[in-house]
């Protein structure tokens, strides 16, 4: 019965023919070239490690150093395109397609590949999206992956970027692929097992450790009072109005506000142990105050961020952490728990439409959505209330059967309404429309989309879709908090007004927030030393975060 | 800071009391008791390992024996409440709140007990969301969890059925909890390391294998005409009129009769390799003949299923397999497979409303919903095209910008007009809700709202509530298909032949299909015998499946 086998015999030929580029399963950096050209063949699904943050670059580097005579045409599924290995193997043919979720620092050069015709794109992927695939249609052939240490059995330890690595382990070894970890060292003994030898085709021993992005740190000093002022109306007009408890945070200076408020604005109005309990987030610097002021019961984590790690040690009753006392990471099970067990995902955007619509990508950048689109939707097929969810619920039902009332996802688009050079947040027609236009996507890459947005708050004021009884009510509440775009100065005054009345619009001052309150003096924390301040010396922020 | 600690040095507490009633990390069967009141305390939420088909029984056993006074007021966070001693618990007192999210066997069981308050509910999740709530606000204290074997240092080998456990520990291990594995056996090596030592904190020797039951065998034997009628319809209605590759299989008869028909009738149409391509399924017996056929490229399994190891073994190009051999389940995984990447979900249901809301829950028995309302579900933040969900997309959206243009789930409900003892699967209103009503449950247990349905397909026909414009046709579309039942004999003629006319609604005779064709000549396999024979032996079903 060799025809059920023959994935199966391939997979062991190709580790055959690695073994002669190793010892054992040790591979020296040097040999990285010859051993990736032994284990692919032409037309793999290959996924380079490439997650949201950690990345595995010595293999990134080999794989770009192979003869595209001999290694081409890959099909690259991965979550991250990041360094720009991962784009020059498209240039040299060594990688035809693509399917992936991020695209952050790539995002210009991806844009012109695409536009350029040198990558076949699949599609722009949610991650937790990109995961399920690996166990569907787009399972890899090859993955080539990152940790700290391994043992010469293959016993693997990622430290505390843990993220996407034991999904993609999981979907290549027991498919008949090929896995191959670069560590930063062999030891003896690894601190804990965050992946089976058994699981592991070949080590590398990297020439240094793998790059790590530090994507979540915000400067304090950075913020400004229109940040502030939005964060308290958030916090005021959202989190205390529907009770949030679990929730997840986007990556912008926005939700970093809120999170150094709530040691103070949030203390003043009696929030403590009523909102923001229960975290899907990474270990954020501008956290540490709330945690330190005992606002935080517990966070799950995606990933890491570069400096946390002595402090996550040192709070092993917040985060989940191993026998090592290292931070346990999991980007696959943290999408999972934003998608189904918090009641909030609150995040910002690039561009918002009349509908609400929103997106990330524009006509010269594609950066990919990250989780935004898992997170920010409705999730359907939740089944247990809260009262968050089910308040939500409550507003957003105009007609049918009260007895089959459910809850509803809150998901919160907070913006300025001018973003960066003054670009107008609010448009009448998405960039993204126009990028799938010219390069001919089947579907326009829209971040999230109206149906899943509950409320858009601007430093104009909140507005509360959930209550709007039609579209045209719907354009109204938003152009009624786009300020002094284009979109905001076409409303029709009179149906704002109207909106502000029923509450679908509130205004800073419905809220009883006086906007010169919206002060930096308010911030838990005013610097990045502050942060390090609060967490007694054990946040290490990067180099490039110091100028102390 | 001990502060910080406090969760870290109870669990270190707890594992020392432990410590005292074992070998290591090894407790014999006869001290699991003692083991159990030393490590759990009142109150703790415990995971008690009880998945769809494994059962962690012997630790089960040891809970419901331990002394209420030492432990008591538990609360229970596991996906099946399957066992006796799953309720037993909650009768002595040891438990007192449960959150879980199938109850099959139970089902009767379980109501009278909510109905008489012995058991305070939580809600019935979907199995993802209750995973996903692992991480969040329902992390397990403690986890007794089952595997085949394992050796001294606790690295454990699950067998074919790993379903829940690498989750529950994930969720446990690294969050100050404390895990105790029960084995079969303990041996020197295990064959793969499913779960890394380092995570297992006791493992006890079974007094007997753990129990599994066999969920997922349909015997050929008991398929009816009528079932093959309805499946020949979704055969060419929809797997082929909307290019079906990836798709998850419900555990009724009638997706079973579609299995066995796909070498037969669905060859004659011509769609090998057009359909049924990449699944995400339990190991069904019925699939071995479209397997054997050449019809099934793939296949990613939830567990296993009893007398399916042998086959799974030598079929590794279709399955997941480890490289002892043996299949590599994995419920999280598969669930979101099936939440995401794949184009269908058809399953069987108990009840169906006016509106297309659907229940497997009657007022005398919560079966709970397992994986349907999360595979049964549109997913919002899928970002992937593929031609079914593009199709189906445009088929559904009546307004708005073509640019915006998304696809949709299909999500197919497989019935019988009327179903065991001729009680109507049609109802002008669920049981569910009036169960919801007596025993206060805030949310009504629907297992797939209306709005998420796409087809129901029944031996009068298929309605494709894509089409419908408004809540009437769609009334009318569902009585068009409800037979003799009250519910269909309520229709409105007149509409329902427009209905027709504009393919809302097909008949058998509209498909091109001859009801007295539907013979059970035409199924691959008519008895469990034949399975074993497609399989070349391969299969070995359990006794209560064999007659010969």
């Amino acid at each position: 019965m060799g025809e059920w086998r023959g994935e199966r015999q391939a997979r062991d030929a190709r580790i055959a023919a690695g073994r002669a580029h190793a010892g054992g399963k040790v591979v020296p950096a040097g040999a990285v070239v010859d051993l990736l050209e032994a284990i692919l063949r032409p037309g793999d699904r290959v996924c380079l490690e490439g997650d949201n943050q950690k990345q595995a670059d010595c293999l990134a580097r080999g794989l770009s150093a192979c003869d595209p005579g001999k290694i081409h045409d890959l099909h690259m599924v991965q979550s991250g395109i990041v360094l720009p290995e991962h784009l020059d193997v498209f240039e040299t043919g060594i990688a035809k397609r693509l399917d992936y979720s991020y695209s952050g620092p790539q995002g210009a050069r991806i844009a012109k590949m695409l536009y350029g015709g040198q990558i076949a794109l699949g599609a722009v992927h949610t991650y937790l999206e990109l995961f399920a695939r690996y166990f569907v249609d787009l399972t890899p052939n090859v993955a080539l992956i990152a940790g700290v240490s391994a043992d010469r059995d293959g016993n693997l330890y990622t430290g505390p970027n843990t993220e996407d690595t034991p999904t993609v382990v999981e979907a290549t070894a027991f498919k008949n692929g090929v896995v191959v970890a670069q560590v930063n060292e062999i030891v003896d003994t690894v601190p804990r097992v965050d992946i089976p030898g058994d699981r592991i085709d070949f080590v590398v021993e990297a020439d240094k450790p793998f790059y790590v992005e530090p994507l979540f740190t915000r400067d304090p000093a950075a913020m400004t009072e229109t940040q502030i002022l939005i964060a308290m109306m958030a916090i005021k007009g959202i989190y205390a109005e529907y009770g949030i408890k679990r929730l997840n945070h986007g990556i912008g200076f926005g939700t970093a506000a809120i999170e150094l408020l709530l040691p103070t604005y949030g203390e003043k109005l009696g929030l403590k142990g009523q909102i923001a309990t229960h975290w899907a987030l990474n270990p954020h610097p501008t956290l540490i105050p709330a945690i330190e002021s005992g606002w935080v019961k517990q966070v799950h984590c995606f990933g890491s961020e570069v400096g946390m790690d002595r402090y996550i040690r040192e709070r092993p009753d917040i985060f989940f952490t191993g026998a090592d006392g290292s931070l346990r990471s999991n980007r696959a099970f943290c999408q999972t728990a934003g998608l189904y067990a918090c009641d909030m995902f609150i995040g910002a955007t690039l561009q918002i439409d009349l509908m609400g619509h929103s997106s990330t990508i524009t006509q010269s950048r594609v950066a990919g959505f990250g989780g935004a689109p898992n997170m920010g939707s409705d999730p359907h097929g939740r089944r247990h209330p809260s009262d968050a969810w089910m308040k939500a619920g409550r507003e957003g039902q105009i007609v049918g059967d009260p007895a089959l009332m459910r809850g509803r996802k809150l998901v919160v688009q907070l913006v300025e309404t001018f973003g960066d050079k003054l670009v107008p947040t609010f448009v009448e027609k998405l960039d993204a429309l126009e990028l799938a236009r010219k390069i001919g996507l089947e579907l326009a890459p829209v971040m999230i989309y109206a149906d899943d947005v509950t409320h858009i708050v601007t430093e104009e004021g909140i507005a509360n879709l959930l209550l709007c009884r039609d579209a045209d009510e719907r354009e109204q509440a938003i152009r009624g908090v786009a300020g002094y775009t284009e979109v905001g100065r076409g409303r029709d005054r009179a149906k704002v007004e109207d909106l502000r009345a029923r509450g679908v619009i509130r205004r800073p001052e419905d809220l009883g927030i006086e906007p010169l309150d919206a002060d930096r003096a308010l911030l838990a924390a005013k610097s990045i030393k502050d942060l390090v301040h609060w967490s007694g010396g054990l946040y290490e922020p990067p180099a490039r975060f110091r100028n102390w």
